[in-house]
């Protein structure tokens, strides 16, 4: 058996979100359909660095698989693309060392978070980027920033329904960018919780709107717990742009 | 009375075209619906450019209805905006004169097409743009247009089933820009038969990849015969950019 690493992208538009559940168009079921297919009906299980929600969208997700078939990459990567709908492509694929797992070896993960300054949203956007009609302040949204880096307890920045114990996350890297009337949140970390970039954008632009105080982000964060935060910024906005792993 | 005219963008993928047809989805329906949901259930007529086809993209659409209301323009464009879909968005709205008609005062459209030469095409743009997999020869392409520009009978690019008797047409410029990976056809013309610009891009991109010879294209005009050009480029590359009125 061989291990296959695949990077792929997807438009979070069409999807229930990555992971398989009944009755849903989900990611992870159309990249199953799919080996299903080029293994003459056998199941391969296919494991990501972890799931993405309903809307969300990947530029640079990273699954692994187990294959018996010998196929050469190249080959690999144009049967996936032939076979896979047009709304996920496989950017690279490579053969992987058999004890990688692209969950649970990731060192850090990257997302950005996109919204539309335009006084009027485009119709090729309306997918792909959140509408702020209200020009946020940007240098107040990069002040309370700075309170995110570093390594804290971030249960003000997770959904209530999760079951995980340990809310302790290391923030790298928290940047805007501005594109033209696009404004980019870029966020890089060890790891994050159930919601947790969402809930970041989400505040920080309430802070960018004046709804809030740009001070406050420490003591939202010292506050561990969810009430505290703004809202949860809207699926749409979001990307999973890069996977890092260990060694 | 008042007649308004109002530029409008709209994606093009979620439309049977432009104008109505029984149980399709078109954007002039929508247009309707909305005004008669402002005029209380009054049929409003809405009258644009001209008509564009299923998965057509335009980001700068006229269009012109009457109304007897009174409402300050920024109303009108709040109150279109809300009340319609999200894939259409009215971009300016005006008071005109009571004799500007949409589609008889045209003097000129600019039309863009674009093509996508990534090696794997984004999930992003697979709707907005047509995968050319093979790298085309763009100063062959730029060789090849400027036969088509100046005023020629353009029967060898209009779908052969059309009723229009006077094929002879002005195309004022027809460029090539590159863009990253994005390659546009941008063409200005007094008119465009039914086709055209789909029918100079399908035929364009076939001397780009080698398949005719950049020479052929003024024979092809003078054929004046369909089967003379290239084939029909994909609906779901090209832009309605600009409309331009006479006076």
């Amino acid at each position: 058996m061989k291990r296959m690493k695949a990077m792929i992208a997807y438009d979070g538009s069409g999807f229930a979100g990555y992971q398989v559940q009944p009755d849903s168009r989900t990611v992870q079921q159309e990249l199953m359909n799919v080996l299903k297919t080029i293994h003459k009906g056998q199941i391969v299980q296919v494991v990501a660095s972890g799931r993405t929600d309903a809307k969300v969208h990947a530029t640079g997700q990273v699954v692994h698989f187990d294959t018996a078939l010998v196929i050469p990459v190249a080959g690999w990567l144009k049967a996936l693309n032939v076979l896979l709908p047009e709304d996920i492509r496989v950017l690279a694929i490579e053969e992987t060392d058999s004890s990688f797992h692209a969950r649970y070896h990731t060192s850090g993960k990257t997302y950005r978070y996109k919204w539309d300054r335009s006084q009027i949203i485009s119709p090729f956007t309306r997918n792909y980027m959140v509408h702020t009609k209200q020009r946020p302040d940007v240098a107040a949204m990069r002040q309370a920033a700075e309170a995110v880096l570093g390594t804290h307890d971030f249960s003000s920045f997770c959904a209530a329904n999760t079951g995980v114990v340990d809310k302790v996350r290391t923030i790298r890297r928290l940047d805007f960018e501005e594109h033209g009337e696009e404004l980019h949140m870029v966020i890089e970390g060890s790891g994050f919780l159930y919601n947790m970039v969402r809930i970041i954008a989400g505040t920080l632009m309430e802070i960018g709107l004046g709804r809030r105080h740009a001070d406050e982000m420490a003591e939202i964060i010292a506050a561990s717990d969810r009430s505290a935060a703004g809202k949860t910024a809207a699926a749409h906005g979001l990307y999973l742009e890069q996977v890092v792993y260990k060694g």
